[in-house]
């Protein structure tokens, strides 16, 4: 503590970010880090972005990007926001959208982040607890039930469960709660979850988050965005106005326009790491670990007869870092990314033999 | 207004940046760009950037570039703080630093996004006026004259004056407020300013913000940093670890490290500029201007005869754009922008018609 710390400083309760430790050379499943490299067009667009027209501010509004976001996904122009990450994009709309007078709901389980936001950002929240099973139920998401609704956030499909809901489940929440932004955090949803995109014209409280870092190989590029409705959208301008207007620099704004135009190679990573992914879940069902249902590039699971964190520390040990969360409800269980298949297989070896041992 | 703003949302006064028109290919004197190139060193770090570790997040402590900063100063690598922008790095600083309970003073005329941080961050401001001829008076900023101070803060040289305070100056200031974070944003301190750094080790309340857009010709990057006590840097973290622990991408973190470390390309781009400024000032005081006395890559000049903003209009349809401020004090005058000798010839020769015209 500092005499020089504002009281906001001082009761803050950052975030961890997933270890990154430099003593050795590690396969790293446990960042959630596409093993696939991102679009050889948006590398490079970023050379040629990377040019002496640096010394020119960049755009502040990101348009060629924000115009093949909207392509990609047929939307208008101006219900796509783009953020440096979408940890910056949730960050805006917590500002700019969430209700501070009720709270704001998500699940006990979910992007360890959120809590540190509404710390940030001076907002009310509510767990609410994940069925036995690990997966939202949307009743439990209405005025009735929880008593009080300032705004809705969990991702989908959820993190660190892997677990998506459906479509109609999403639609349904919507229509219970029509006054409260509904804030729905797809970072993980190309990996075979449905996007929400196609209730943004139904619903105007409805906002869509998604990133560059997973399904498109971008983590070290930082962009992310947010779909919504115009209104929803001029909102979030007004606090990125307010705080830093331009946002992103002359080479993310280049790598992540071809890189959402590049089709191809975006869905042919995202099927080779699904494939891989039910591979690697067979085998851990196989060696007695409860696989919850992924549609992500991660999977957790909980080994029924070995002690999830000696599991963890062993195959550090060796090696392989993969994360343990030493939290409720959770402390049995493993978050394995999905890496490449020879990475998963060096993985399900050393398990085995950590298991072994134990 | 949309029923899903929140109130702060609603209550916001956006920031407006410098125009910039696509109407046709203008002669840029307007915000404030560096009309000389990056450092080579720094585009060739950022090309080897993009690459397929893209898909890797970057050090969320960009640990090389705080390295190179440091060492730059003579400072700890706890002394120094990252941002995507100094925009954000002022923005982290109201939040982590600045008193609520008092106000927060600045010049009345100054970078004019200070207000719009108050108004997201819900810090109480107080404008000091400048004096008549736009130099800072230190005597305003004590406990007895203001009635009350949270906070300091104010550009060095200041915007859109470009006159600078002397190190003497802000250290009698440190000296009368030990118990207020005074921020110093040093944007322009390269082009012929004294930095405060040298004072950090003497007072644990001094910040200094610089950025790598103006003298480093990197606006494109969006890289800013902050510079004070170990105490003050780490609230600053807890900030940026509570908004976006990864604000920096990994071209931007290779580009800048690589620009701070070629010292020679900087000082030579900044002479050009210095000397530039010079013969420009000195030929607008030959066409009866009042030249205010720049520290910075513009110059801030009311013309006694001729009406600023017609001046301004003429140069824009001529194609030469420069910035015009239609605010109280300094309705009267132009801020332009240092560019190459050519642009600044032909502005030159543009400005005399103009006046010829009027």
């Amino acid at each position: 503590m500092s005499q020089f710390w504002s009281t906001r400083a001082q009761e803050l309760d950052p975030y961890t970010p997933g270890e990154q430790p430099q003593d050795q050379q590690y396969i790293k499943l446990n960042t959630n880090e596409n093993p696939y490299p991102p679009s050889p067009k948006a590398i490079a667009a970023m050379r040629e972005a990377a040019c002496d027209d640096m010394r020119l501010y960049p755009d502040p509004h990101s348009a060629t990007l924000k115009q093949a976001i909207a392509e990609y996904y047929s939307l208008e122009l101006d219900q796509v926001f783009i953020g440096n990450s979408s940890d910056e994009v949730l960050a805006h709309t917590f500002v700019a959208l969430l209700k501070q007078d009720k709270p704001l709901l998500f699940p006990d389980i979910s992007y360890s982040f959120y809590p540190a936001f509404c710390s940030l950002f001076d907002i009310n929240f509510k767990h609410i607890p994940l069925m036995d099973d690990f997966t939202i139920n949307i009743e439990d998401y209405q005025q009735s039930t929880s008593g009080g609704i300032g705004s809705i956030l969990f991702p989908n499909p959820n993190a660190p469960s892997g677990i998506a809901l459906g479509l109609d489940e999403i639609e349904t929440l919507l229509k219970a709660n029509p006054d409260a932004p509904v804030v729905i955090d797809e970072a993980y949803v190309d990996f075979g979850a449905e996007t929400a995109v196609s209730l943004i014209n139904d619903y105007p409280n409805l906002l869509v988050t998604q990133t560059f870092s997973k399904s498109r190989s971008l983590a070290g590029l930082r962009v992310g965005f947010a779909l919504g409705s115009a209104d929803l959208i001029e909102g979030l301008e007004r606090v990125k106005n307010s705080f830093n207007p331009y946002p992103l620099d002359r080479a993310a704004i280049a790598g992540a326009t071809e890189s959402i135009k590049d089709k191809a190679h975006f869905e042919e990573n995202c099927k080779k790491i699904i494939t891989t992914r039910k591979r690697i879940s067979k085998a851990l069902e196989e060696m007695d670990f409860w696989v919850l249902d992924s549609k992500t590039n991660f999977i957790f699971a909980r080994p029924n007869q070995a002690n999830a964190e000696k599991l963890y520390l062993s195959l550090k040990k060796e090696g392989v870092l993969i994360r343990y969360f030493n939290a409720p409800r959770i402390a049995g269980f493993l978050r394995i990314s999905i890496g490449t298949d020879e990475e998963m297989n060096i993985f399900l070896d050393k398990l085995t033999a950590a298991i072994n041992v134990a």
